[in-house]
């Protein structure tokens, strides 16, 4: 990488090319949503579709599931999020402004670069303590006089029905997770998967986050990619470290520059009561390290909750050894915009080229795995009047994959368009395509160019596209 | 088809196999939530891919989009859903009950068998005074004593941030097209296409049905497959056209029955004030006929409302004859649940076979278009130790789509369970497989079998893939 990548750059590309847009946008748009652009929806349903690949089509192991947003509430009192998922709130008592007290800390002790202080797990009383023994001021109107510590829920709440009282009540769901837990028998009674097996899970979460930010990093609406792994008590922690390294090698396959990722185990204060053992993957980010995946072991906690709270069976019989017992958990769970973002940001480069002249110019390329880039090639035309020779070689690729048709401009203007949103492979179509049949292929990365025929493209393509 | 089909049938199978299940079962479910199982989001991913394909990427004219589902309330006051998006309820002041009163009249009009009235339309006034005319009785205590009518807001709304004020008060998006129409600038600016073209989404919309009902064919959650094809003012009819035949291929093309598909022209009463044609496409299913795509010119409404309620220009200046206009919208509009419920009702059938003794036998198969299928192969071998000859072949396959892999029981039962999940080939490895090579593929339609070399079964199944 030859400059240097700021969020700005990012998301201005973002919007100039139609990979993402502020939400709303004609109404002064609404606090950090954001809207995927034709370019950035392929983009994100590439990942989709390469985590499906490799977690569903490919694993032996596991199958899929699409549970709803809206759940029965008491699927929250069993899992914890009625009574706990909670943010602890303050308020400014001069300005009344209103802030996340961890939150509040976290910025001042980066202020004050003691950085190796971390705010996880505090109770309200430490956090309050903390506050006031550093004499923290508001970020806003500078005074340091706040309230006490309240506790917000963070589950968005609605009403369904025609009546709005607590009995309609019912919340969107914070996670996909609970979804998958409260079919655990449902699909393993349909499937007929012995254990160890996983279910798989892609879909919109929303939490009613205080302080949303860093572009799609943290939104209140996003979307995550969830597999809960069933597996024989006691085996778990092998199973942790599988998945964690299928993870990291997901990644990997699709390119993502290893120094830009980092595993943060969870020391023993950190993990939950329940969880054995627990790992983000964290991503380099222009604003630092963020959290991308975690992967946790959750033993039978959440189970067990559901045993307890709906009254039904849940034991898995080994149908060997006749054991029965409920079985352990692993949690690899990934938020699927902020890896679309973190993919976006490391295929980000700028090439200083330099002409015959010397002249100095800049290169803006996205150096996207093809399985990923939104379009796999782009047709074309050397001229406009080339069409009846192109357009047939576009529609023949559409059957197949993603394909740009572009006819505006220069050839070298195009090749720099696509370069901007990634296209691998731009086929130039030119006199001579008529006479020999074949195409100029030339590639994103390298800017080399190879001459192929025509019937030889598709193949070209596909083969470039596996992972 | 041989025998009856019924909803029961529907849902036993899709309990049964891993299609649909009630959502939050364990907790009593959530009034009409379903959980998509295994077998049921590969068909329904497959049926949202199939439109992608169909009309995205082989269309020369649209582009995608993924819109956020909280979107800013303006967006909900100038598309008139704040306003407008009612349905008329009425409660029985007897026992309390509450109805949407055109349903109440529609329910005793069947009843009376009076199928040539249509409800659709009538103001408020209209209907309370047919039920006071007919003296028309509550369903749950017979009593003919209702309120007045009063309108009740279909869309769910949450609050956003830390206060529950109307402030932050917000709605869960009740159809994705407003998303795209915010969308219009954004999109027609970064993709650089000129009129005629068209945004098309995919995603979840909310609306707060008072009577939700008939499995999966109407939710309060669910999901939509959207295009908004903007035209230059005076071709709309002629692209409305082009569009309704558009989609009647699409359902033909991945086999849909023709005699299970209707279309409905809305009669001019009928016709919103701003629309210039509506035709609805509906299906046969077994609770009768059912809106399945609804297809609208909507002339310039959307457009000229959010010009007027943001203060954006949302002019085209046509780049050629610099005319300039607000575009005109066909609107084709589909929902995702309940075209995946056409096809799995569509591709079930009960088939009478008769055994060498005579003995009748029913064999359910579904016949899903192989590019619908859930798996589209099975491989299975014919004794459990060949396993290892069967497994690479499995792994290799499932690099290109989905494969299952059964090795219990006898190869006729795991034929039928194929079947009953409408996998439309099986693969079986046998003892001769080592020897020469070859598999036995079995298709489920005929049942005939053919041995091919094992290197050949991926072009196989590809071949039949297309649509």
């Amino acid at each position: 990488m030859s400059r240097e990548i700021t969020m700005e750059k990012i998301t201005a590309l973002a919007k100039g090319r139609g990979f993402v847009y502020p939400g709303s946008e004609i109404y002064g748009g609404l606090a950090n949503t954001w809207d995927y652009g034709p370019i950035g929806v392929e983009l994100k349903n590439n990942v989709k579709k390469a985590w499906w690949k490799k977690f569903v089509q490919q694993s032996k192991y596991n199958v899929g599931l699409d549970a709803a947003i809206l759940m029965n509430p008491k699927t929250w009192v069993a899992s914890g999020h009625v009574g706990g998922f909670a943010d602890p709130l303050i308020d400014c008592k001069s300005c009344k402004a209103r802030f996340r007290a961890d939150k509040l800390i976290e910025d001042y002790l980066k202020e004050q670069n003691l950085t190796d202080i971390a705010v996880d797990g505090w109770s309200n009383e430490k956090l309050e303590a903390f506050i006031k023994e550093k004499d923290i001021a508001c970020p806003e109107c500078s005074k340091s006089d706040f309230t006490g510590i309240r506790q917000f829920n963070l589950m968005f709440k609605t009403f369904q029905g025609v009546t709005e009282d607590s009995k309609a009540e019912i919340f969107l769901r914070p996670e996909t997770a609970q979804g998958i837990f409260v079919n655990f028998k449902n699909v393993q009674r349909t499937s007929r998967k012995k254990i160890p097996f996983g279910i798989a899970q892609i879909g919109k979460s929303f939490r009613n986050e205080i302080t949303p930010g860093n572009f799609t990093f943290r939104t209140r609406e996003f979307e995550q990619m969830e597999l809960e792994f069933f597996c024989k008590p006691g085996t778990d922690l092998e199973w942790f470290v599988y998945w964690k390294d299928y993870c990291v090698n997901f990644l990997k396959s699709l390119n993502m520059r290893e120094e830009h990722i980092k595993l943060r185990d969870h020391e023993k204060e950190e993990l939950s009561h329940y969880s054995n053992a627990t790992t983000d993957i964290e991503y380099l980010f222009p604003f630092g390290w963020g959290e991308l995946w975690g992967i946790a072991d959750r033993t039978d906690f959440d189970l067990k909750q559901h045993i307890e709270h709906s009254g039904q069976e849940m034991n898995y019989v080994d149908p060997e050894t006749n054991e029965k017992y409920v079985p352990y958990c692993i949690e690899p769970s990934l938020g699927a915009d902020r890896v679309t973002l973190a993919f976006l940001v490391d295929a980000y480069d700028e090439e200083v080229l330099t002409d015959a002249n010397g002249k100095e110019d800049i290169r803006v390329v996205l150096r996207f795995h093809p399985a990923l880039a939104p379009f796999k090639a782009a047709v074309l035309p050397l001229a406009k009047k080339l069409a009846p020779i192109a357009q047939p070689i576009y529609e023949e690729l559409t059957k197949y994959f993603m394909v740009d048709y572009d006819e505006a401009g220069s050839i070298g203007k195009r090749y720099r368009r696509e370069d901007e949103i990634g296209t691998p492979f731009s086929i130039c179509v030119d006199f001579d395509t008529e006479v020999d049949g074949c195409v100029t292929i030339r590639d994103r990365d390298t800017m080399e160019q190879v001459r192929i025929p025509v019937t030889e493209v598709r193949k070209y393509i596909e083969e470039r596209l596996e992972f």
